[in-house]
């Protein structure tokens, strides 16, 4: 991490928003007879985390002068989205995994059918929270500077990025690839989809939501596209690098399972070279922002702790 | 099914639009490295079904003079997440059900892993239809008597009866409460929840999309929930009376399962009548439309439709 306070500072201030907007989207269970499927979906997605896509939303949003209550909706969507697919790639028919985030997997505490409906669960939210937030927009009740066509142009990218030509359809292709080795050009479209999409989502979004300009939106669009990928090759690198305890999920299972990762198809070396690679990209885009007026240090510091996280 | 040669053309119009409407949701898969959870979702979606849901959607926006054009996508997407339901519904850790419409399962055909990813495409797509086609009215390029407040309303309101407090919420309280025995008021919570709420939103949606008056909603809404838990009460009939080769579904699941169902609980004799009852309940909301001067002929035979249905 950065080691400057005023980053940590900020990301805590940001992540703690996050908390407590996703605290609030669940009603209280006293009475009703649904109770557990609220309480599975609740385990899952108060399970703490790193927050990153919601951090990324809040940020940009406050960089493009978008009101951070305004974003927040869509900030906490996208998590909800995230967690979702956590839920159900965890799933033995899925990844099989015991542990995520330090503590068993929700079908490990509630079953597996309840599991499957706690993720269909949290993905509805996810769009009833957006649906909800662009509504108080059309009705004037929420303004931000894009208006109802920025808030509708957001949930519609947030939605085809967690479909089948986003994350949907690179965990298809995940499990469809398994183990039978993948080229270069089909591991980047694959993590393209199912890792950087939902992280570049809520960048764009909070552009949308900020009414930004088209040279302001492609300059956000290229930063979080190399975030995202940066992401996952820092993944499959701590995949082989990092201890259990620490990584707060079942480290080696990629491998395990013969899954080609950045990793595996280019080495070690060549996969923190890509990385740092990215991250510049990223950063490139960040100071394309600066010229043009816009406060990026928290962002570039953001850059810079996805490039050096130890989890 | 009425003999009414109007009554059955007009059903037939409607589900050969929804048909269509669906059929182009999914790009080409050509090329795509992700096809097989498309086509896994389009093998689920396209697979027939009656598509009372859309019919519902399209015969109230006919009525309340909403176009037919403006309405379907709306249609479509509760098809798709009524689609989604089912394919996780049949899955192992769920019902574990082999055969739908007369079909293989989802999971039968494409494995679990990747059913699990059709649902979540089909549930993940139903958003992507709403957000582009309220975006579209905002923009001006799709024009509805309700304006861009029905359109958000339409997708709030269906986003809500799909979740936790709808259909999700009673599908946990299906999986809570198998083999438990429970009270005739929890039952109907449970079905009011997991069938009727999707029942009831693509008639609520039409009637936000046309733009209706309160007195009007009010009508559509009991006429809709009505005709929602007189459709679960058919269905809990059917298990016990049809034949498989004529449900497209396995019969004595549901009484094999020990659940509680309308016909456990209070035998054939009462659930009949109770059938009874409830389609009354519809017609006489119908009869509170057509004395405001809707025609509503297409529905009341919709109602009496689905009383006489063998599958």
């Amino acid at each position: 991490m950065p080691d400057t306070q005023e980053f940590r500072d900020e990301y805590a201030r940001l992540s703690e928003l996050t908390e407590r907007g996703l605290a609030e989207v669940f009603p209280t269970t006293e009475g009703d007879p649904a109770a557990r499927v609220i309480e599975a979906a609740r385990y899952s997605l108060l399970a703490g985390g790193k927050r990153i896509r919601p951090v990324l939303a809040l940020s940009v949003a406050q960089m493009l002068g978008c009101p951070l209550g305004e974003a927040l909706p869509y900030a906490c969507a996208v998590e909800m989205i995230h967690t979702y697919s956590l839920v159900h790639d965890d799933l033995p028919c899925m990844d099989d995994d015991d542990l995520r985030r330090g503590r068993p997997t929700c079908h490990r505490i509630y079953g597996e059918g309840m599991a499957v409906l706690a993720g269909d669960a949290l993905l509805n939210l996810a769009f009833e929270t957006l649906s909800a937030a662009a509504l108080d927009t059309a009705k004037g009740t929420r303004s931000i500077p894009g208006g109802v066509e920025g808030a509708l142009t957001a949930m519609k990218e947030i939605a085809d990025a967690a479909g089948h030509r986003g994350m949907i359809g690179g965990q298809a292709m995940d499990i469809a690839g398994e183990g039978l080795g993948m080229t270069n050009e089909r591991l980047v479209e694959m993590h393209r989809r199912k890792t950087g999409a939902l992280l570049r989502a809520p960048a764009l979004a909070a552009a949308r939501l900020s009414g930004a300009a088209p040279g302001v939106l492609d300059a956000v669009d290229r930063f979080a596209s190399a975030l995202g990928l940066a992401f996952q090759i820092k993944d499959d690198i701590l995949d082989v690098t990092a201890e259990a305890g620490n990584l707060g999920k079942t480290p080696g299972k990629d491998a395990e399972a013969g899954k080609t990762t950045f990793v595996t198809a280019h080495g070690l070396p060549a996969a923190t070279e890509m990385l740092a690679e990215e991250s510049r990209r990223a950063v490139g885009a960040l100071e394309e922002l600066d010229s043009l007026g816009y406060d990026v240090e928290f962002l570039k510091d953001l850059v810079r702790y996805q490039l050096e996280r130890g989890r």
